[in-house]
């Protein structure tokens, strides 16, 4: 493993444990088994590090989410489906990139709202065109897209894959539910 | 305000904007305009401050749930909107309950953990019954129980008074989407 990653997986793990505001700049090097000057030469500040946990875990969304095309009702269903599985396989970065976004000040926060803003847009237009295609019904499809999201990131903080449920009947289940609460006909 | 109530404010603001390890005592105290040993003769350690919150928030949701009886869907929807509304209402409260479980050790640990877990028996009771019913349908209550609490207690993160949804419709959706992602007959 790279010194960046390794780094970057102290940080991860101690973020998602103690909270960015809760882990100090020797704890991350401690960690990494670094001295705070070479840690700084490697990633810079403790809030630089934090930008790029969430640029990386952001932009892989992202990019699964640009594969994902066709019937806005299917396209929805796999959304679900991968947004599930990547905060069931990622509890630690996921749960830093949906609980830390405050810690961002200026240009960084800046950025990474707007990644986070792009994703979404991802699962606002799904919802959309599926109300258009009538395919789903919902009163107001920025609550429903808030609502679904809050309810699919919360796996990370619950799922064991140590526990009964197979992810493969997790990610099912999810698209199943989701579908209902939008007013999916059946 | 009393010495308390002052104290329990502050702890909620800071918890919940910087997290548990992300808070001294001193910028406890500091808060409260208190020293720290003054601080600590009121409210005890920072732990006993965080169980305290915990405790508070957690009691009062269960004496909530406690008056919701008679029919099982019913009751599923009445705790889908008092959930939301207390979510809603007291976004600090309940970020800190939510997400500062993991800081808590031992007895007081076990303690908050047996309040939430009684809390979340009414949800498991209510969707049980209502499958019981046949008022619902869905594949695993447990799971379901877990995706809508999620669900219901991300409002929290972005549910703003000033915005323009209001709180009686957004309850009211809230309902709709829980029953909807349960499989209830329309």
């Amino acid at each position: 493993m790279s010194t960046e990653e390794r780094v970057r997986e102290a940080a991860v793990a101690l973020f998602a444990e103690r909270g960015f505001h809760g882990t100090g700049i020797r704890d991350l090097a401690q960690a990494a088994g670094l001295s705070s000057a070479t840690l700084y030469h490697y990633m810079g500040t403790k809030e630089d590090l934090l930008a790029e946990i969430m640029r990386t875990s952001l932009t892989a969304l992202i990019a699964e989410a640009e594969k994902i095309t066709g019937d806005p009702r299917e396209r929805l269903v796999a959304l679900v489906k991968m947004h599930v599985q990547a905060h069931a396989e990622k509890p630690r970065e996921t749960t830093v990139v949906d609980g830390e976004m405050r810690a961002l000040t200026g240009e960084r926060r800046a950025e990474i709202v707007a990644l986070r803003d792009r994703y979404e847009r991802f699962w606002q237009n799904a919802i959309v065109d599926s109300l258009k295609a009538r395919q789903l019904s919902t009163a107001d499809p920025s609550i429903a897209r808030l609502a679904l999201l809050e309810m699919c990131s919360g796996v990370s903080r619950w799922y064991s894959p140590e526990g009964p449920v197979k992810l493969s009947d997790l990610t099912v289940q999810y698209a199943d539910m989701a579908l209902g609460m939008l007013g999916a006909s059946r």
